[in-house]
C-alpha cells in the first residue's frame, strides 16, 4: 500500500542512525532469533496493510453508535484487533515470565509506527490497552496481574486510561472522583470520567479501566490521588468475567478525527460504587501514571510522525502521477503538461513534509532507544544518561511531531489542491486525525511548562547539560565533513543561544515564576527545532559517510536525506533566531495582556 | 450570538481606520439615506444571527444528498437564501437602473463578513451568485441581462462559476470544454466541470452557470478560452424557465468542510450540447473572469478573516468562562482554580488570534475600499492609484487571511483542548471550513506566482513602488508617536529588505525564470507580513491618537489594539528577517531537489 514507512527508511533509522542490531547482543535478548527484527517489521507491515488499512476510511465515515448502553463499532475493528492480538503484538515487549517475547522496545515502536500509519483510529484500542497493561505490569499486585494481565495480552480484554473529568481538563490535581475503602481491601469508586478513548466497544468481553481517584479523606491536590484498576466486568478466580461492575457508558463524544476510536463519558458508581483495586501506593496515582507516561508520550509523537509520513507519501505519489500546468520557462500553450512534482513549489511542500516526517520519526525512535537503554543497557552510567536525556526530551518528543505533523498534513492537502479537500483522498482524514495529537496526553502548553519548569531544572540542570553535550558531539563530528561544516556551525550557534536563553529563564524563575513561564510553549517549540536539527544532522552524517564509502550505493536515497537536512536547517532552524531573541527579552506582550483588552 | 464581528470592531475598521462615512458624499451615493451604513450592518447582523447561524452545525452534519438527479440540501438553506434575497443583499451593490440600491462596496463587504462568520457554508450560494451576476452585469449583452439578471437579483435564480475540469486543476489554460456555434448566435457547450460550488441544489428554480470553454477551432492556451452563460433552465421572453437545458449533475463531492455548499461535478452536453450564450468577446473568457476575480478574491480573504474572527471570539468566550488550573505562582492544592484566560499561554493563543483575525479583516476591508475608490473616487489619479494598489495586493488579500486563518482556527481549538476537538463546539467546524480558503479561487502557489511574476512587474513596478510609498507614509506618521517609533523602525527595516529582495528576484527573472519563481509562495507570505504589519501600524496609530485625545474613552478597546499590534510586530513581523535572507540568497534547496531523491 502507499503511505507506510518504507523498508528502506526503517532500515536507515533503525540500523544506520541507531544501532538497533546491537541490542540483541544484550543479555535480555539472547533468546531472540537472529531475524526477529526484520521478521517483526515484516509481520507488522503485512498486517497493517492487509487488515488495518482497508477500513481506515470506513471507520471514519461510520462513527461508533450508542446502542443499548454499549458503543458499537464497525466489525472490521474486531477483526483487526484479533489479528493484532493473535500476531502477539499486544504483549511482544513483555517479559517472558509474563507471557511476552521480550521484543526490544525500539523495534516494537517501529512496528507500531507501521500500524499507526495504516489506521490510527483502529490502533487507538491496542495503544490504550498496551499502556494500561504496562501500568498493571509495573505496579499491580501479583493477584491483580494473575486475574487481568493474561487477558490483556491475548486480546480478550482491552484497557483504558481514565484521567480527565468533565470539570477539570488538563489540571489533573483537581479531579473529584473518589474511592471508598471496603473491608475486603477493595474500593468502591465513584465519579465521572470524560474523553476516555476506547472506554467502551463491542469487540472484547472485558475492559480494564485505569482510574485516577482520591481515597476518601485524602488531601487536596496531586498528592491525594491514587490509581485504581476498575474492570468493566469482575472476574472469577480463573480470570473469567462473571459479574458486571458498576461502570456505565454515559455518552459518546463526536470528534473531528480518530472516529473509529470511541471517545466516551464513563460513569463509575451510579449504582453505589464500582469495585476497584488499588494499583501501587495510595497517593502515588499521578506519580505512577507519569512513570509510565514517557512511553505513552513517545507513542503520541510516533503517531504524529506516522501520520505526517503517510501524508508525505500519499501526496508524493499524487504529485508523481498527476500532470498539470507547465514550468515558468515553458509556457507554450498546447505543449505537454508537466507532473506536479516538477513544479518548484510542490517540491518545496514535499521536501518540507519529508523533513518534518522523517525528522519526527528519527526523534521518536531515538527516544525509544533511550527508553531501551535506560532499562537494558549493560553500563550503569549509560542507563542513567539515557534516563536523563529521555526525561528532558519527552515533552519535545510528544509535542514537536504533533505540531509539525499538523503542518505537514496541511501541506499534503495543498499538494492535492481541491482533491485533497475531499474524502476521495486520504490526506483530509490524516489532517483531521493529526489534530488530536497536540491535545491528548497533555496539551502542548502542559509540555512547555514541564520542559521549562521541571525537566531542564532536574538534577541541577544535568539533563540539559547532557543534551547540549551530545548535540555538540554531533556538531564536532559534522565539522569534519566539509559539506556539513556550515550546518554544524549553524546548529552550534542556535544551541548556544538556546543555552543562554535557558539559563536566563531559569534565573527568572527565581524572581517571577509567572513571567518566566509565560512563553514556555514557545520555548518548547524552539527547543524542538534544536532537537530535530540535531537528529537531522545525525542523519546527514550517516548519509555523507555512506556516500563517501560507496558513491554508487543508494545515492538517490542518501541525497534525499541531505536535501531534507538542508531544507530543515535553512528554513526551520534559522527561524529560531528571532524567536530566541524574544525569549531572551522576556517578551511580556501576551503576559501583560489585560483580560478587558480582549474585545 | 457569540462570534460575529462586534459592532465596535466594525465601527473601528469602517469609520476610524477607513473613512467609510465620507463615501456617501460621492455623487453615486447621493440618493442613499444618511443611516444606510449602520442600517445595512444592523440588518445583516440580525439576519446572520437569526437565520444563518442556527443551522451552521446542522448543515455540516447533514451533507447534501444526490436524489433523482438533483442535489438536496437541508430546508433551512432555502429559508436563509430567501431571507437574504428579500432583504436585498443579492443586489444591494447594483446600479439603480439594474434594480440595486448602489450600496458602497466597503459596507456591502462588511455586511458579508457578518454573514460569512455566521454560516459560511450556507453563504456559499449567495457568494457564488453575486460573483456570477457581476460577470453578467459587466460583460453580458442587454438581451442576456434582461433574461437572467433580475432573477439573480431577487433570488429566483442562483449562479455558479464553472472553471475547473477533472483533468486540469489550477492550469486553466488547459481546459477542454468546447462550444459549437449555432445559427441563432448561441452555442452548444460540451464538457465536464468539477468542484463546482452550488452547481446544483433544490431551492432555486433556476441556476445560471458561468462556464469557461473553447469555441471550436480556437487556439490552444488561455487565449482560446471564452466565457458562456449556460442556464440550468432555458427561459422564455418573460424570463420564466421553460425548458431544461442539457446540464446534468454527474455527482457530488464530499468535502472536509463547507458541507452545506454542494460541490458538484457537472456534465454539459451529454444529450448533444447545452445551450450557452457568449459573454463578452471570444477568446477573452479568462480575461473577463480575472477582471471580476479581484472581487471574488477579496471575498475569499474576507471569508477567511470572518472564520478567524469567529474562532477568536468563540475561544475567548470559553476562556473567560472556564475555570481550570492555577498560576505557576500559586499552586496550593485546593485553592480556587483560575479561568483559562488567566493563563499566559491561553492569552498568547487569544492575542495571536486577535492579531490575525483583526489584521486580516482590516486588510480585506481596506482592499474593498480600494475597489470602491477605483470605481467611484472623484479624483482620476486616486482612482488609478487605488487600482494599482489593489492589483498588487490582491494575491496577498486572498492568501494571507487564508493561511493565518488556518493558524488562528488551530489556536482556537487548542484553547478549548479536548472539547475543541469535538462537534459540541464550533471551533472544530471552523477549522475544517477554513481549510478550503488556501485552495479555492486559486491555490496559494498560484497567487505567489501572480504576485512575483506579474503584479510587482506591472507598469514597470509602479504598483510595488506605490505600495512601498504608502507604507512609508504610515511609518512616517508613526515615528511622530513616541510609543510607536520602535514599531515604525521595524516595519521600515523589513520593508527595505523586501524591496531589495523584490528587485533581486525581478532581475533573476531575466536570467533564470524558474529559479526566480521557485520560492514565490514564500515571497507571498513575507509580503503578507509586511502588508498586515502596515495595516496593524495604521490601527495602532488610530488607537494611539484616540487615547491621546481622550484617555478615558474606550481605553480597554484601544489598548487591545495596541497589544495586538505589538504581538504581531514582535512575533510575526520579526520572523520575516530569516525568510528574507533565504529569498535574497535565491535558496535552491527545494528547486534543486531531484525527483528521484524523494523516497
Amino acid at each position: 500500500m502507499t503511505g507506510l514507512i518504507t523498508d528502506r527508511e526503517l532500515q536507515f533509522l533503525l540500523y544506520e542512525l541507531l544501532n538497533t542490531r546491537e541490542l540483541i547482543q544484550r543479555p535480555r535478548y539472547q533468546a531472540l532469533a537472529d531475524d526477529v527484527l526484520d521478521a517483526t517489521l515484516d509481520a507488522a507491515r503485512r498486517l497493517a496493510s492487509e487488515v488495518f488499512a482497508p477500513h481506515y476510511a470506513k471507520g471514519d465515515q461510520h462513527q461508533p453508535e450508542f446502542v443499548d448502553g454499549t458503543a458499537r463499532v464497525i466489525p472490521e475493528t474486531a477483526r483487526a484487533w484479533s489479528a493484532f492480538a493473535e500476531a502477539g503484538f499486544l504483549n511482544a515487549h513483555w517479559d517472558e515470565d509474563e507471557g511476552g517475547t521480550q521484543l526490544p522496545e525500539t523495534v516494537f515502536r517501529a512496528a507500531m509506527a507501521l500500524f499507526f500509519g495504516s489506521n490510527v483510529a483502529t490502533m487507538g484500542y491496542p495503544f490504550l490497552t498496551i499502556g494500561a497493561a504496562n501500568l498493571l505490569r509495573a505496579f499491580g499486585t501479583p493477584e491483580l496481574k494473575s486475574r487481568y494481565l493474561e487477558a490483556m495480552g491475548d486480546g480478550r480484554c482491552a484497557g483504558t486510561m481514565c484521567l480527565t473529568e468533565p470539570g477539570q481538563g488538563s489540571a489533573l490535581g483537581d479531579i473529584k472522583a473518589y474511592a471508598v475503602p471496603q473491608d475486603d481491601g477493595s474500593y468502591r469508586v465513584v465519579g465521572q470520567k470524560m474523553f476516555i478513548s476506547g472506554g467502551d466497544q463491542n469487540f472484547t468481553r472485558n475492559i480494564v479501566h485505569m482510574v485516577l481517584a482520591r481515597i476518601q479523606g485524602a488531601p487536596a491536590g496531586a498528592g491525594g490521588i491514587s490509581l485504581f484498576l476498575v474492570p468493566k466486568w469482575l472476574v472469577d478466580d480463573t480470570g473469567s468475567p462473571c459479574e458486571r461492575n458498576d461502570v456505565a457508558l454515559a455518552g459518546l463524544l463526536h470528534k473531528m478525527g480518530w472516529r473509529n476510536t470511541t471517545s466516551t463519558v464513563l460513569s463509575f458508581g451510579e449504582q453505589g460504587g464500582a469495585r476497584g483495586y488499588l494499583i501501587g501506593a495510595p497517593g502515588q496515582g499521578l506519580a505512577h501514571m507519569f512513570h509510565m507516561m514517557n512511553e505513552a508520550r513517545i507513542g503520541v509523537g510516533l503517531i504524529a510522525a506516522s501520520l505526517a509520513y503517510r501524508g508525505y507519501a500519499e501526496s508524493l505519489a499524487y504529485a508523481r502521477d498527476r500532470h498539470q500546468g507547465r514550468l515558468p520557462s515553458s509556457k507554450t500553450p498546447g505543449s505537454p503538461q508537466v507532473r506536479l512534482v516538477e513544479h518548484a513549489d510542490v517540491r518545496r511542500l514535499l521536501l518540507a513534509q519529508k523533513a518534518y516526517a522523517e525528522g519526527a520519526l528519527g526523534l521518536c525512535l531515538y527516544a525509544s532507544s533511550l527508553f531501551e537503554d535506560q532499562h537494558t543497557h549493560q553500563d550503569a552510567q549509560r542507563r542513567q544518561h539515557a534516563a536523563m536525556l529521555l526525561d528532558v526530551l519527552t515533552p519535545v518528543v510528544k509535542s514537536w511531531p504533533a505540531r509539525y505533523g499538523c503542518v505537514a498534513n496541511d501541506m499534503a492537502i495543498q499538494v492535492l489542491g481541491g482533491s485533497g479537500y475531499t474524502n476521495e483522498y486520504t490526506v483530509e482524514q490524516l489532517y483531521r486525525d493529526q489534530r488530536l495529537n497536540p491535545i491528548h496526553e497533555g496539551a502542548e502548553a502542559i509540555h512547555g511548562l514541564d520542559l521549562l519548569a521541571r525537566k531542564i531544572r532536574l538534577h541541577d540542570g544535568a539533563g540539559l547539560a547532557l543534551f547540549c553535550s551530545v548535540v555538540r558531539d554531533t556538531v564536532e563530528a559534522a565539522r569534519q565533513e566539509a559539506a556539513l561544516a556550515g550546518a554544524a556551525a549553524l546548529l552550534e550557534s542556535v544551541l548556544t543561544k538556546l543555552e543562554g536563553v535557558s539559563a536566563a529563564l531559569l534565573r527568572m524563575q527565581g524572581q517571577d515564576i509567572d513571567l518566566a513561564l509565560a512563553n514556555a510553549t514557545v520555548y518548547l517549540d524552539v527547543f524542538g527545532k534544536v532537537a530535530v536539527g540535531w537528529i537531522w544532522l545525525q542523519q546527514a552524517l550517516v548519509a555523507t559517510r555512506a556516500l563517501a564509502a560507496d558513491p554508487a550505493r543508494d545515492a538517490a536515497y542518501y541525497q534525499g536525506k541531505l536535501a531534507a537536512q538542508r531544507y530543515f536547517f535553512d528554513w526551520d532552524l534559522r527561524a529560531a533566531f528571532p524567536i530566541l531573541e524574544r525569549l531572551a527579552a522576556f517578551d511580556r506582550t501576551a503576559f501583560d495582556m489585560n483580560e478587558e483588552w480582549f474585545q
